[in-house]
């Protein structure tokens, strides 16, 4: 048994990290946390986890200072630059972090300054840290795994945003494969639940303003579209441009992204609604979470609340040279905290479904 | 004061129309019709109508034969191929037709054919229908109306489609200006409620299968690609092509249509956020129906629910040269039911907002 | 024409007030106030009003002083002790008042203190002021109506709270008939929508709080208690006692009051559904917006969404002599705006409905 | 490990057995059966077990037949009157059977026949089956599991209905105190998602039906009425009489169940908010499912969604001297499969939690 905390666990992704983490046989959670709820009893907060857990909030300082036994292990689901506050401390501590945060999401310092406007105040850590998206990124994630054992070095993963997970994953067959029009621009709709705004009541998260309403948002400059293109690009071998709209529709949990994306001449000329299909499913055949729906079937968010899977939908229009692919997740699940525990699962040697089966 | 009939009533399309008609000072409705309502009053289907009036259901047979007055204007929300089958008796008889099927908005039967599966029983009409979009065929409405007017003519408008209706009015402004780059093909992903899949009760749209849930289908075969496609070709004056993916999400009424859109390099070369906004501004400065939102302001569906208001929002990306417009409607009003009655108003040459007021 | 202001617009019922009011054709809409929003354009803060009106919010004083022309009527859709501190000053301008808030609707000062914690400030109002329920007080406004014509005394009406209305109208035909068990409990069970807790951000009106969610709360002691204690125990002639309990469930608009009442034993000796019924349908025929609905069919709010109406269902249960009513209504509508505008129009001797008819 | 079968597996009801039964560690699940689904993959009817399970459906008849290994358990979530018809042999086998249906939830024929319309055709086993409340027969419930092992008689256990479930836990602590009035009619108004009526397509099911809308349904004659009222004279030792009015409210999974219930002069006398706090406290303090919430707080059925956990929520308004409690519960879960899972853990000498964890 490792021994973990949440840092920011009052918020809705903290909340889902405690939820699974309560069940994982090879996490303790030792600790959880809240600087604006110390002392409460989390069921009084959410009072769903009443008469299975007599965990209390305590402060940040309080949970990384004074636990009985050592940590090693750190949930880190806290707003932008509050992670990079805190981390520097706990890695030097030697308990390795997973960053639920986006501040250690964009390898280049000056790009997360363009992005959230701000500073980056630990950039000697992007170059450590992993994205923690193992679909695409699973064999840096072991080597962490392996230097966390070997030489002691705590690991620093970045867990990757709602957004990017879902755009990533509906857009990597294909984008691997090399098959992409050389000057396409990847067009990414996707549609979230409002939990992605988080637990704090604002005009914008209010039922009234949310209810029997559908509305992009965040057009041309919604911060997830770095982080999407540099793992697109990462996975390309080439600089791969996109244009990303998210839009909000009236439900708590879960996420759709439908990426439109153009075949190059020579593999147009090839290209068939079988043959990108087959692409897509031998591309995940060996994922345990990634699902590759029959032709023609398009995946459902409900399908996959609740759960750390993704499902993934492809269709190929010849008329256009165009495939679309979709791919539905639970925003808070595959997308933020249970792909949290999918990392750290890599990070500790642990079966990576370890405690994220249903 | 015009007789007018609703064939097809008890569907929620034409229980919209019976809403509207029944406030409308120049229309009045004299039946409305359900082969499978006959006889029941309209309360009793739908109990809004509770003390407004004591209109009942007949079959569509009687409410064409022996109503007591001449109609002079029938509405057909009916299914595809039913409208087809109605629509030439009802003309030959001098009465003017406003259909809310898919029949008549194809100029070409072979598409239709292609695309709906069936050979079209009418194809001598499909020249003389006028596509019910006014703000792109405005001036061919008008002229439906004078050779109403002049020469008894009845008239026959095609309403268009939901989905055709908010991807339009996005794109609108931004296609008849020209430009857009040569071989792009414009990307439409849409939402849509579930109200326009129709009141049968069916898995699809049961409420189980829909709340808390967001999915894509269709994609890539659609049957509102070619109605999109053939009316921006028409704006453009060359052909279009298009990648249309609608998605469902949990609402009743309500409608978003985001369609992303590469600009050819002479108009990138010049483009900003702000003149792209002039442009759409201007587009639309004079029409009563839709509305171009401040700058970086995206439409919300709930703004324009139970009207037949559009409003519309546009961004620029200079990093990809591409515009992002987004078009928000009620799929049942502006997508349906309240659009035919704007198409009626002109070709009645009564004043477009008539009854579309609030 | 009369002219009017909305002091409190920004709030969910004074928007609802604005939109009956800009299409009421004898109530102009001099100004509409908010502190909070002053300056601002009402179509920026509810984007539905753009393309149709111009209006901008202005402070409440700048509302009540210096309109061009002098105003008629006030309506106040205010926070509760805001109505008793702003209505004195506007009646002895001579100007009429339906007052929205809580403040007038409780007869005794003492029983205000109790239920809202603060002393009344204006418990020489309150004998003034009439409940405006018209369909059990009608009576009272009208004398409102002609003391404001033939004495120039400003009228000052109490529009009911939600909850008030729809559980009055469920129980007042038994109730006035004096069918009930001498020492019978009434019990009221109402379920709501959230826009009933207004439009301020709170952790309990945060979409993911309400959606997916059901819930009872204020168990014995909800404020609107004595407020429907005190209406039916007028209309009995006698202290009715009450146990009202109101339930969120995740909608916008919409509320249901089921009142379960015990009939007296010679009520029950003769009653039969068909008879409770009968009393039913007598009791509200004249009425212009409650429609009981036919034997064993119960009311939908949907069906009274956005209109002033409200649908009454009544059942009949012998093996208990119990009689369960149910009312539904728009709380926003019947159970706010809509039904101050049907006061308004009482005491400016307007027909009734004007203003109301969808 | 225990071999069990669900027969009728492709409901919601079945759906969910099939998801605890999956995670269950001492049931192992052997097949699942549904007429109308038979040879499809579980998978393709809930996309959400994709990649969990290739478990198909069989008919019946090869459910009951053709297994390899020999059947210890039979789940029964099928209609009423199948469970009769399929009882018999079942338990003939020596099958142990849980009927989630409500055909052995009566004990009385003439009252089954009654409320349901049909002679009840297996009468003799009315005797035999033993309410699957563990809350208030859990001591039958262990003598079945003894009988089951002494004598290898086959138990029958009539799992409850939903309303049952959630009104019952509301109102047993102070039924079994003896408190109640005694000519009092206890009255109960519960609120349920709309899942509790089942899978098929209906007008009832449509979404456009359920969402933004709230209404009661089966006054006075809902069949759940003799099946809570049978419970409540069992607890009371006398017979009991309720008003029971079922609600539908827009959402999926969950229930709100208000009971109101008078208490007698010398309970009165002595009762206090506190005192009636801690009977509810009391009465559950063991209870591993069920949770009584703090003073003044009413229980939300968003906290216990997914689960097998009741939430209780009690206040106490001394000047009617009524007691107004509300339990929250899943329908399909505590109110269907998850308690049917309990009551099969029971059965089987399991700890009572096995499988229910979460």
């Amino acid at each position: 048994m490792y021994n973990v905390a949440v840092i920011g666990a009052a918020g809705f992704v903290g909340a889902e990290l405690v939820r699974i983490l309560l069940a994982h046989p090879a996490f303790k959670l030792a600790a959880i946390s809240s600087d604006s709820e110390a002392e409460k009893p989390l069921a009084q907060v959410y009072p769903s986890f009443t008469g299975r857990t007599d965990l209390c909030f305590v402060t940040h300082a309080k949970a990384l200072q004074e636990t009985d036994e050592k940590l090693d292990l750190v949930f880190l689901p806290v707003p932008h630059t509050a992670a990079m506050q805190l981390a520097p401390d706990i890695l030097n501590k030697g308990i390795s972090v997973v960053d639920v945060s986006a501040d250690f999401r964009l390898r280049d310092a000056a790009s997360y300054e363009a992005w959230y406007g701000t500073p980056h105040t630990a950039p000697e850590l992007l170059g450590k840290a992993v994205y923690g998206l193992p679909e695409a990124y699973r064999k840096e994630l072991q080597e962490l795994a392996e230097k966390r054992m070997s030489q002691q070095e705590p690991a620093l993963v970045a867990a990757p945003g709602c957004y990017p997970t879902a755009s990533t994953l509906a857009a990597m067959p294909l984008i691997k494969a090399g098959l992409l029009k050389a000057d396409d621009v990847v067009v990414i709709n996707a549609i979230s639940g409002i939990s992605g705004a988080g637990k704090k009541p604002t005009d914008t998260t209010h039922y009234c303003s949310v209810d029997e309403n559908l509305f992009a948002y965040g057009v041309a400059f919604h911060r997830h579209t770095p982080e999407i293109a540099q793992t697109l690009s990462h996975l390309a071998g080439r600089a791969i441009a996109i244009q990303f709209t998210p839009h909000i529709a009236p439900l708590n949990r879960g996420m759709v992204s439908t990426v439109t994306m153009r075949l190059c001449q020579e593999a147009a000329a090839e290209a068939t609604a079988k043959s990108i299909q087959q692409l897509y499913e031998e591309s995940y055949a060996d994922e345990p979470f990634v699902h590759v729906l029959p032709a023609t079937t398009m995946p459902k968010s409900s399908s996959v609340a609740y759960s750390n899977n993704a499902h993934v939908g492809v269709g190929y229009d010849a008329s256009t040279s165009m495939v679309v692919a979709s791919c539905a997740i639970d925003n808070l699940a595959k997308g933020a905290a249970a792909q949290a525990v999918q990392g750290a699962n890599i990070i500790f040697n642990l079966n990576e479904t370890t405690g994220l089966e249903s």
